[in-house]
């Protein structure tokens, strides 16, 4: 069914396989008359694309959007955003040797087990390549929210058993582009480099953090039930390649303390009633309360090495799967594009869907 | 809009306000034909239902369910199932001192600010008896995936500071009853309830973690990009209350270790192709492989503390929150019949969901 | 899969059997805030209740409504709002003779081979009384809509060969409920009424048209391409029993004509921009324009006659279909009211969407 | 909010303006391992094109589709197939003359209304070129249909005051597409050419109406209240452009008989139940029940006429719309391929959604 669309009233609905002619998708229920930046949307992209530094995958893909419909004269019309990257880098070479070859800890056999078709030239729809879509629609989304005053950072906060120890309030946001791993303390980013860049040349891979942040959200976004602020925010995180857990707010930790140590009290203020601490994370039963909301999402190390496994092929039997190709030592940096993304798009839906609640 | 209703074809509408006359809701697209245990369903409940234990609140609901549609002699009618259990204990008593108080921690800012209205005798839809809906469709789901072999379980994990730290392989699941804190290792759940019984008594809670566990899962469940399947039980897990946290598999964990270390090779069995490890926690590129799915979710401590807290009303005035009324010291050992509950509803929607993906 | 909601944001779930326990439904996404006078939704069940006049079954039901949800201290919450309507008159009868028998031009055979399962002593779902929900959902919306300044009407302009062939200009909208049939005119009600009198001795049943028309809605109501606001009112009316074709504006007799002829002039006025005829129906490109929305709804003779006919059993077997029972021998003077019901859903979620479509 | 898709299981979703770069859309939900014929799409596309024909408009528009994903090595993948046709014949002329104009009966006037914004180069999202969207969509439907053994036709059985009088049974439907109006009765075809011929020649435009036809369509598709199979063919067809009724099976004339008359009794035969008449269209209670479902179009006259016409701008003043350009005398011989191709995504989508009824 339906299953490549995410959103109810800001929507994105995105197709493309990573060796087929191009990636993209449709965004529908953009409110009209917005004006739309495209440098800021291609430098969006620009910040996932492979290539960009010394610690991403060096393969070369342009990853330039091409608008096709729903903008004009500079503003969005309110109608369908389709958009495509083409994929240049699609060498016509021969796939025969991974055909039928199970890769661990890939796609490769849930795709075939599932379809019973699969495009063997890559990943398909698995691979990382689908979230240009996603990146695309996000910076529209996150263009959209500027207009309302709201601000989004996603840093990295942990790459292996390097991490940053600092809650947002004590971090420069400014800073997050200012070095190639994307963590705003640059003594943490340097650490960070290091550990990816010798990951690297062991031709293995290292998991790691992302950080999101979301400042200025009004009042009131978050649906009281099953459609909670946050578990959209869960959704949107844990739809993406690699990720293996979410926590918002106090997160997993708070599973350890007491309720009198984390409630957060309320205080008056002149910009109206704030709370004290900020353990709810922004979100109070699943409806934004004006704090700020932040969150952790756990990316797993790349599935593909660099180092020959003992594998499966389609038929049982054992294959090896080299290690061999281009890819990320570490996929955080690039990652942070693609939550910052996400986050925009469940931010703005909901700000949509909140449009609806008084007549 | 509509958001109280979860699944796209194996559905579950909600309703119902802690102090309004009724909790219930509507299923729709439960597969036609389906034997329906009444009695395990309100198994389920009594899992789920406060007074059952010392370690629970002592509100006393009998939460009994009553089915209005849908089932005809002792069979699914593939027609809409509606059922609402009577909300018994709501005493006709003066709210009048908590009506415009904002309670730390709770909802009652964010539904105010959000919907400028609010049933000020109790959480409305934030309280977690709508969880109550919730456990008698999982109870449903769960009867149909026993038709197809699935086994479900859920358990506590953890509690405050006391963890069981045991693989789901090393565990006797059949004890997960054995005890009323559910936990299933019988000397970490001694230390669990004297824990909650302490805590308890100082007026305070404390959090914990619910373990789930799917066995015996179809392969090819799940969608590939955002609807993974993981991403959907990120999404029915974190709209549980007092939830702060979700992952699956490897968890926050890998995002510390090294792809070699945690690919999941691929094994040939007279069964079929299985993984000597399970690092995916039975999930692919968002699919299901066979394997066990396995999950950790964090619950916040309950909000609701038997000690006076300075708050604030709607008019910004301080207020004094009593520590009174009848609340549980920690939410886990119910929670588990609703962890299970969501995870069914989960795996039975992408069950059905699959049936259509080829011809 | 879910199919038993209807609305995309003012959304109805139904629930209920003919001749199960009761009828009912949750509305969700209704805004917040809203006065609502529970006596003028019994009003609207009861213009579609049996047994209300002589032309109506002679079946009783008192169809007396209760909430259990989404309404507080007389005003919606914004939260579901659940209802139902106890099923009073199943008698605890033997059904045997028709368990297996399939009605003509009923839905028995087609349940049956769908389902495989199927409440027989009645007919379960495809039921009209499923429109009480209707009626009740629809009666809180035109609530809603009345706030806004909307005006709904319906009211049966055909029966049998007697036609009203005014303008809804011409007409006096005040008199559709001064005569059982809901005609706003009185010499045609009565040749109607006499109709459908002489067909009910004749134990024959007879077909008829509901006109719909809206007044003062806003304009932009509508989406542009698949949800076309006609578009929308066509499935809607198309889903209520019996009917058989639907036609806005100029209708099935605009295909007849010339563009010269029916093209619609814009003319200024006071009141901002018109239109000196109005064939468009009201809607222009599936957004309204400001002007009256006027649709007609053609429904057939009701398939259960007083007659006996031969018909077929689940084995291929030939039974007689007793003509005995109590049912309508027309069914338009009801189904004014579930036309009028169905209509207000249609117009409050476009009203509701259209909130979404600037920032 | 979310409005440009259409269909539950299988989808389109849609984009372009009618002198943007392209229109095109995304199918998602299309079963995996389904050989697809492109030539096949085209020639459905080439019987929508314009210059098809002495009686089409004249302007060009190659009109050829192009695929970017879902497919490999000529079949479906089971994810989204994106595709596109470029707009070919937009000149880059001086639109400031049209730039403010509401044309009559057009959306123009809805369109500022609701967006505040429009591509006033044309009739963006209102354009009937969307509708190549739809007939690709569709074309791959009905090839997946054809796997099923389902038969899909549609063909003009009306222009202006000019009648095809017969049954389904008595056409020769091999004859659709013999002649450039595409109506199967010879005669009757040639009646239709002239009268559009002479219509042209007045500057004037004429309408029509398009009949549906299944063949071998399952019995058990459609759902049991809102989504009855006729409802959601009614909603396909009413959201075309220009489309102003729909009927099926008896429709309207219905609404004039007796119950006795019409019902459709059932006869047992060796390939099993079947009925005698077909006045139900095919479908019973909202699902089919294995006999032809037929069904009416009545579309009318296009409002672009080639004769000026006085009408208003965005400021109230008067301007006069000019009588030129290249537009269709009649929509109709286009047309039928958008009715096929909507009533194939209906059918399989509901052919899907069935799967799921049970376990």
């Amino acid at each position: 069914m339906n299953s490549n669309t995410f959103g109810k009233i800001f929507s994105l609905t995105s197709f493309g396989e990573s060796h087929g002619k191009a990636i993209g998708g449709i965004i529908d229920g953009c409110p009209a008359g917005i004006s739309i930046d495209i440098n800021a949307i291609q430098l969006e992209l620009d910040r996932r694309k492979p290539g960009q530094s010394k610690i991403t995958t060096q393969r070369k893909e342009a990853d330039q959007v091409v608008f096709l419909s729903g903008l004009f004269e500079g503003k969005t019309l309110g109608t369908p955003i389709s958009f495509q990257i083409m994929n240049s880098d699609q060498k016509s070479k021969d796939y025969s040797h991974i055909k039928d070859a199970y890769r661990p800890s890939h796609a490769d056999y849930t795709y075939d087990a599932k379809y019973g078709i699969r495009d063997y030239r890559g990943g398909g729809r698995s691979s990382a390549r689908e979230t240009i879509a996603r990146v695309v629609a996000g910076a529209i989304a996150k263009q959209v929210l500027q207009v309302l005053g709201v601000d989004l950072y996603a840093y990295v906060s942990s790459v292996g058993q390097v991490d940053l120890d600092v809650s947002y309030d004590d971090l420069d946001l400014s800073k997050i582009d200012s070095n190639i791993v994307r963590c705003p303390d640059e003594t943490t980013a340097s650490q960070m480099i290091s550990l990816i860049d010798s990951v690297r040349k062991e031709g293995d891979t290292v998991g790691g953090i992302v950080s999101g942040l979301a400042l200025n959200v009004p009042v009131g976004l978050g649906a009281p039930v099953f459609d909670k602020l946050h578990a959209d925010l869960a959704k949107a995180m844990m739809s993406i390649n690699a990720v293996k857990g979410f926590e918002y707010g106090g997160g997993f930790a708070m599973s350890k303390q007491r309720g009198s140590q984390v409630n957060d009290s309320f205080i008056d203020t002149p910009d109206g009633l704030k709370t004290k601490t900020n353990n709810s994370g922004g979100i109070q039963g699943g409806i934004s309360n004006g704090a700020p909301i932040y969150f952790r999402v756990a990316f797993k190390p790349v599935a593909t090495i660099m180092q020959d496994q003992v594998s499966l092929n389609n038929k049982g039997e054992e294959v090896v799967v080299k290690g061999k190709g281009r890819h990320d030592p570490c996929v955080v940096p690039r990652a942070v594009a693609i939550v910052q993304a996400m986050m925009a798009m469940v931010l703005l839906d909901h700000y949509l869907r909140n449009k609806t609640i008084k007549l």
